[in-house]
Formats: C-alpha cells, structure tokens, sequence
C-alpha cells in the first residue's frame, strides 16, 4: 500500500482538484489524487435528470399513458436483469436502467392512481426532496443539518399552531406513520412508568391500549415490537361508519381493569384506513381525562382536514389529545416519507423517554446552543430532513392552496358517490365523511338476485377479478378489500389536484366494462 | 360545493389533460379539470435541477470552496425566513429558497467533510434517489412497487452471499441501522419465545443483552422501547483496542444466569463507531453456540470490509452468525438512508415475527404471487425503496470498484496514520485497524508538559476549541468526542474516493494552525 501512497512523487504537485486515473498505475488505486471523476459524475446526473423529467414526471403524469406495464415477477425479473456482478456497467447502460426502472414502476403520480392513500406529483415536495438527497445529511445535530434542524423546528411549530395547541408542544419528523404512532405509544408507557426504561417491563403489571378495531395495523405491530403484545391491544367496537362508540371505550376500560390490568392509553383515528372514519374525539377525550388516559390521534391520514376551515369540525377536540400522528405525505401530497408526530406536553418527555446521550454525538462541551441537536429525541440515529418537503412546498402554496387541495379532494368524492349513486350496479358502502369512497360494483349478472349470502359470495370475487384486468389493461389502479363481514369492495381516494371530474368518471365507465361479462 | 361541480357546463368539453384556472370561479376550486399545471411544475423542475447540479454537485465537492457556511440558530433563522404563512410564494422566490437551503447545509460530499460515517457524492446513487423520489412509492406490495420490490430481493441475495450464508437467508432494508439492531433484538426475542409477541413481556423472565462497551447507543435505545430495559443491556468489557473480550463475554453470561436471568441474544460490533474496532466474531460464535444465544453483528460502519478480500479477514465468522445489521450507506457511499437487516433463517422468521396482516393491504386473493408483498415483514407500513440506490451503483461500479473503494479508504487511513506519528504534536490513540484514525493535537504550550491529570484535562479543552474555530472558517469538518477516561480526541473517517492525500495533509495543517496558540 504504502508503495503508491510514497512512490508516486511526480503527483505530488498536481492541483488539488481532481485529475483522475493521471498518476493511477494500472490496476491499482491512487491515493495522491481524487480517483472522483467530477466531470463524468455531472455529465451522468444532468443526462439521468432529463430522463426523470421526461419519463417519471411528464409521462407518468400524462392521462394518456398507462397506469401500470404489468408484468409478472418472473417475466420483470428477467426484463430487469437484476444480477449484480463483479464488473461494472458503461454509462449509457445505467441511463437505459434509469430509464427501465422508471418505465416499469407503478405511476403513482398518474391521475388514474388511486391505489393508496397517497398519488400525485408534487413539484415543490418532489424538487426538496432531491435537495435533500443532494445535500445528504442527517438530522441529529444542528452541526450536520443547520438549515433542516430550524426548517423541521419550524414546521413542527405551525402544525402544533394548526392543531390548536395554545401552549405549545414537542414533535419529530419519524419515517412513516406508524413509527409516529408507535412513538405515542412509548411516550404513554413512559409518563405512566418512566422506570420501564431501565428496567423493562418484566415485573410490571400488564398494560393495555384501547383502539378501535377499525384503527390502523400498526397499534398492533407496535405492542408487539414494544413488549406490550397484541393480546393487550383492546380494540374497542364501532359505530355503522366505522367511529369509536365512546360508551364502549368505556366498558373496555373497565373490562381492563376488573381483570387487573392497567389502561394506559387510547388511541383514536381521525380518518380510518379504509372507510375514512373519525373517532369522535372530543367524547373521547371526556372518557381519557376521567380515567387519567394519555389520548393519542393516528390523524396520518385525516390529519389534513385540519387545515380546511370547512371540514376540521371532523378533527373536533384535537386540541385536548396528548398526541398526533399526522403524515403530510398522504392528501397533502408531500413526497414520501413525510410523517410527524406531534406531542403537547412541554417537558422534554420525547427527550427524557428516547436519549441515550452517545457522547460522540451529542457532546456537551460544543460552541453552540446544543439545544439544537435534536436527533436524541428519536429511536433511530440517521434520521432524513422529511420535514423540509413540506416547509418548501408550503412556502410554494401557503396555508390557503393547502386548504384548497383539501376541499377539492372532498368534493370530488362527492362528486364521485353522488355518481355511484346514480349509476346501476354500483352501491356505496356508506356515504363519505372524508376522502374515502368506498362502492361495490354489480355485474349485470347479479344486479337482480336476490340479498343473500350467495350473492354477497359472488359479489366477493369481483373486485379482484376487475383488478387484475385493469392492473394487466394499465388503465387505472384502484384499491379493493374487505371489511370485517363486507365482501370486498372498491376503495376510491381522490388526492391530486390533477384528477378531474372526467377521470371519476372513467373509473366508473373503466369498472364497468372491466367486470360486466362477470 | 355542488354548485361548482354541476354548474359550470362549458367546461365539460376540455381535454382531459390540464388546463389550469381556466374555468375555475374565482376565489373558489374547480373539479371539472384539473387544477395542476404541469408545464408550470415542468419548468420549475428543470429550473430546480440546474441549481442543484450547479450548487449542491459542482460547488458542494470543489475543494476551493468552503465546506461550511456556519451561522448561529439564531442568526440562520433570520437568513431564512422560516415562517409558513396562508399566502404562496412566486416561482423566484421558491427557487432562490432552494438555493439558500443548499447554500447554509453542511457539504457533506466536499473532500474535506470528514466530520460523520457518511461522506462524499456518489452519483449513481444519488440519481437512484432522485428516482426513488420522482417515482414516489412504497415497498410494501409488488403491486405498487414491482421493480424496487425485485431489486430490494436481488440486492438483499446478493448481499448474503457476500456474507457467506451458504444456504441463504432472508432480509429487509430499513430507515437507518438503528432500526436494523432493534430487528435484531426483536427477531433473537421472538426465536427465544414466539409467545411474547401476543403477551408481552410481564410474565416473562429477565431478558439480558450482551453487547461490549463500545456498540452503538442504539442497543440501548433498543432494549428501552422494546419493553427489556437499559439496565438489562449487561455491557461487556473491551480490549485495548476495543474490541470485546470474549472471556469476560462469557463471564457476563454466566453472571446473568446466576442472578436468573435469561440472556439470549449478543451483539457483536464490526467496527464500533469511533474506534473503528472489530469484536472477535469467530471466538464470539463459539460462545454463543455454546450458550444457544442469538448472535448479532452490528456491522453497519465495518460491513463494507467484506467486499475486499485483503479486509474480510476483520469480519472472520460472520458466515456462523444469526443477523447482521449492514448500511451501504457509510464507507460504500449509497445515498443516505441505506440500511440492510440481514438474518441467517430460512424459516420466515422476520414475517412471523413482524407480521400483522392487514387485509386491507396483503389482500390473499390477489391474482399474482404474494410472496412478493414483502411489506408485512416490517414493522414499518410505508418503506422506501432504499435498496435501489444500492443496487444502481453496484451496477454500474462492479464488485471490484466496490473493492476498491473500501481498499483505498483504509490506505489512506493508513497514510493518515503514518503522517500524525512523524509530526510534532500530534499523537494517535492508537494503531487503526479500519478508516478510523483518532489522533490528540498537542499545542506547542502542552508539549513539554509532564504526563498528568493537568495535562490531559487541558488537552481536552483543545479538540472544542479546534473545532469551533474551523467551523466558522468553513475550512473542513472532523468529529472530536471523548471515550471513557480519554480526553477528547479527533476521529478522522477518510471515505469518499475524491479525497487525496494533500487533503489529508491539509487536515493536520489545519489543525495546527488553528490550534498551535492555546
């Protein structure tokens, strides 16, 4: 090693800037100079970069392409080659992999996407996330990450504005929603038993959540990865929309406690995955203050209604929970993943439940105000600067386009199920309270049988079958599933400003020609 | 709401694709067309992707620039206008945020960032984010990620054959390393006793975790939210240099056992965060063998030696061990974040573990093979398709540049290593055995001070002071941090191939002059 680190003097006075391969002996590396080929490395950025914009931004939001190139595992494995070797690839070979990558990925930003609970192309969020790639950095120290410490400071702050918090509160920028609700979960534990984190909670008496049984998987997935178990997740029984019954809150409560165990938190959802469902939650929060309960809202999903003057009454009482998980990521469209989790209290619990104090990281003795340094808030150590995709784009949009988008995603599922109501052979599940659609579809060949468990039956093996013949047709993705004892039915959520009337429409034209032979 | 949607009739001959505002009510929305204009998104993309190529690749790696432009909080929050309000802002004024934003960050890929285990730009990579962000999906369904899906696999199989599971494995790529360890701690819990995932963990016996004095905090971080308890977290001695010492391994476990505790899991760390060291794996197996304890390695900054074949000695074992936790994103440069979870099972364990099943989502009547839905085996509901910037570089660097690049980092570090023992005043904590070079800077007024308390406590005032001063120069950033009784101390990580020796002999000069008067 040291005989190219020594030998090669004629580099020695070489610009400090990279020259590569100059002094390289062959088949070796130099480390008198940069091996970095700058100049190669923007030549390639600037070619992948006209790609994306072309294919994953003009044509993946253009209405006359497809949704989806369908193709099989096997048949995609192939058309990929996936196989990673010893040698490496020339540089229009990785462009024309940019360029398959793109062309064979869902295209979620279409206007005929309407798969998850998030679609669109944002330009704003989509332009600071590159930012954030470019700059990359993490999020633990104001010493790494000066401007996305303040920006996610900041943000925090207005949504705790937002929400009605009067005085204020602590938060954090978490990768997805269920970490966030999970965080809620740790923090409940924490206040009711700041010693479960020495000590763990093996002489503790048994705690229980309670959630509705609409509430997302996550709850359970937290309580098992926390120790807690998923047997002592009570899930609490729901109104015909799908809302908590606060009286049967309470009976869990009390069921929890005659057996021994200790209720130590609820969770509410403002805005259920499926049905678009809010707990009532200022009821609720009756019930959490009674039994001395933290409250928790998993608003990931109906978190932006909050931001409409007209449709926050959905989100009434908010301002008296312990906590928020709210996901801008999903209706206002910030790029994946953009999910905070917002907490009242004003006594660093975040801080005191989540630090370990690494003294490489979190040195006490540094020449600025080490309040800064937030990243022991957190479980994770890299954390990604999500919050700033959200500051740029609502720098670009202000509080009132927010506003609108919301609005707009609402009526047009009003739009949407006045339509379904209209039309023969759809049937809504329930009218919408929020942006979630939710609709069987009745082949000809079944609109005249009679109710019975036969037809419902049937009824279930539609929708999969429509859905694999518009996945394969690339026409349009739309979600279905079941619900408890439902047959599976279409879920439709309007998000992107780019859907229109027409395209509701063609989802209910495209279902029906799709399934009327079924 | 109506009104809009029924009312204005001139609309509904429109095209299909955009044609913003035209016949929107003024001061309201319009659901007939859309409302996003995608030529205004186009251009501002465009206008967008100029600055950052200009900003945060060519001005963001030239050495002649400066690697920070330091502010205070409070003065940066002046400089950037954090404030969200209710009113937009134009076009210039978002484009001219982007390019603040850029301009106060950290460089991180300047050569002379040494400051975190993440350095340097890595383009093949930095465009795969770019992707990944453009095509904005989750990795949860083949459905709505099919080629990330494919290449999470691919990458994922490829990395364990690196590793040298003969009969393979299985794996998940997760937000940061931190969450890889607690998967490791989770997982080794759930073999012990699949029980606990429904129960909790009231009943349970004392669960123990044997990790050395040296892993990363986010063991502790771990057991705290997992429901085990910091204080259960026994940390095992280190050597000089480090590195556990198996026999006091051993006698921790029996201590454990003993008090009748239930030790059942070790993490082992392949290069521990300041010191770089590498706990003995092989020995290490052994005694996990001998106990039945799970054995994971924490090889999130050390799992890159295993792609050279001069280095792989320092992760000899790691084929005998259960999981590994492996972030490409450190020495081989993937753009951040790129975290492996690695497990030797082939009985899926990581689905059984984490799964929850959500109908909504990993729906069982889907048309293609679900298999592929690989969503349910985290804890997360959205995940990133991280492992596609792993994967385009590798394509395009080959094994062998990935080789080369982990060889030329440790050569350098070796010549770093050689150049702080020839100067005056500077003094190496000790031989690096990895890229981690930790040296002490002597000022000439503490040189000719006897050994004593006196001195090492003054020496420890000189590292903040260093760093401070460099900092606000914007020179080059390097970590100091103190460990155990040792005074605070520099670390330098030389990983980005565009750095050279004369940046390295800049390093010291700095130094120097920044700190030859205290």
């Amino acid at each position: 090693m040291e005989r190219h680190i020594n030998g090669v003097k004629s580099c020695e006075s070489q610009a400090l800037v990279a020259e590569p391969e100059k002094c390289s002996p062959a088949g070796s590396f130099d480390v008198n100079s940069s091996t970095a080929d700058e100049q190669v490395a923007e030549s390639f950025i600037r070619q992948a970069m006209e790609i994306i914009v072309d294919e994953a931004v003009k044509k993946a939001t253009n209405v006359q392409e497809k949704v989806c190139e369908w193709h099989s595992p096997e048949q995609l494995k192939k058309l990929l080659d996936l196989e990673l070797r010893d040698g490496g690839e020339a540089e229009s070979e990785i462009l024309q992999r940019c360029r398959d990558a793109i062309r064979y990925s869902v295209k979620t930003s279409h206007p005929r996407f309407f798969n998850q609970l998030y679609a669109g192309m944002e330009p704003y969020s989509m332009v600071a996330s590159f930012i954030a790639e470019a700059v990359k950095t993490n999020l633990y120290t104001y010493e790494v990450a000066p401007v996305f410490t303040l920006m996610e400071d900041a943000v925090l702050r207005k949504m705790i504005k937002v929400i009605g918090w009067e005085e204020g509160g602590d938060g954090i920028f978490n990768p997805g929603g269920s970490l966030s609700n999970m965080y809620a979960v740790n923090l409940a534990r924490y206040r009711y038993c700041p010693d479960f984190k020495e000590v763990g909670m093996f002489s503790a008496p048994r705690l229980v959540i309670l959630t509705s049984q609409e509430c997302h998987y996550s709850i359970s997935k937290g309580a098992a990865l926390m120790g807690i178990g998923t047997k002592n997740v009570y899930t609490v029984p729901t109104d015909e929309r799908g809302r908590m019954i606060p009286s049967a809150l309470e009976e869990k409560i009390m069921l929890a406690k005659s057996e021994g165990a200790v209720p130590f938190m609820v969770n509410a959802t403002a805005g259920t995955t499926v049905l678009g469902a809010f707990d009532p939650i200022d009821e609720i929060a009756d019930i959490c203050e009674k039994h001395n309960l933290w409250l928790h809202v998993d608003a990931c999903w109906g978190g932006a209604a909050i931001m409409s003057k007209k449709h926050k009454h959905l989100l009434k009482g908010i301002h008296r929970v312990d906590s928020v998980a709210w996901n801008p990521h999903k209706m206002l469209m910030a790029s994946l993943q953009c999910s905070a989790f917002l907490v009242r209290d004003k006594t660093s619990l975040l801080q005191h439940c989540h630090s370990a104090r690494a003294s490489y990281l979190f040195q006490q003795d540094k020449f600025y105000d080490v309040s800064y340094d937030t990243g022991d808030k957190s479980v994770q150590c890299s954390r990604k600067p999500d919050a700033f995709k959200f500051w740029l784009m609502w720098k670009a949009l202000g509080s009132r386009e927010l506003e609108q988008r919301v609005d707009r995603a609402l009526a047009m599922a009003r739009y949407l199920a006045e339509e379904i109501k209209k039309r023969e052979g759809f049937r809504l599940v329930l009218e919408p309270e929020y942006a979630n659609v939710c609709f069987w579809y009745l082949p000809p060949s079944m609109r005249n049988l009679p109710e019975s468990p036969e037809l419902w039956k049937k009824l279930h093996t539609v929708a999969p079958v429509v859905k694999q013949r518009m996945m394969k047709k690339g026409s349009m993705m739309v979600g279905y599933q079941p619900l408890g004892e439902k047959a599976n039915f279409f879920r439709m959520v309007v998000i992107s400003p780019q859907v229109s009337r027409q395209d509701l429409d063609f989802v209910l034209d495209e279902i029906h020609n799709l399934g009327k032979d079924l």
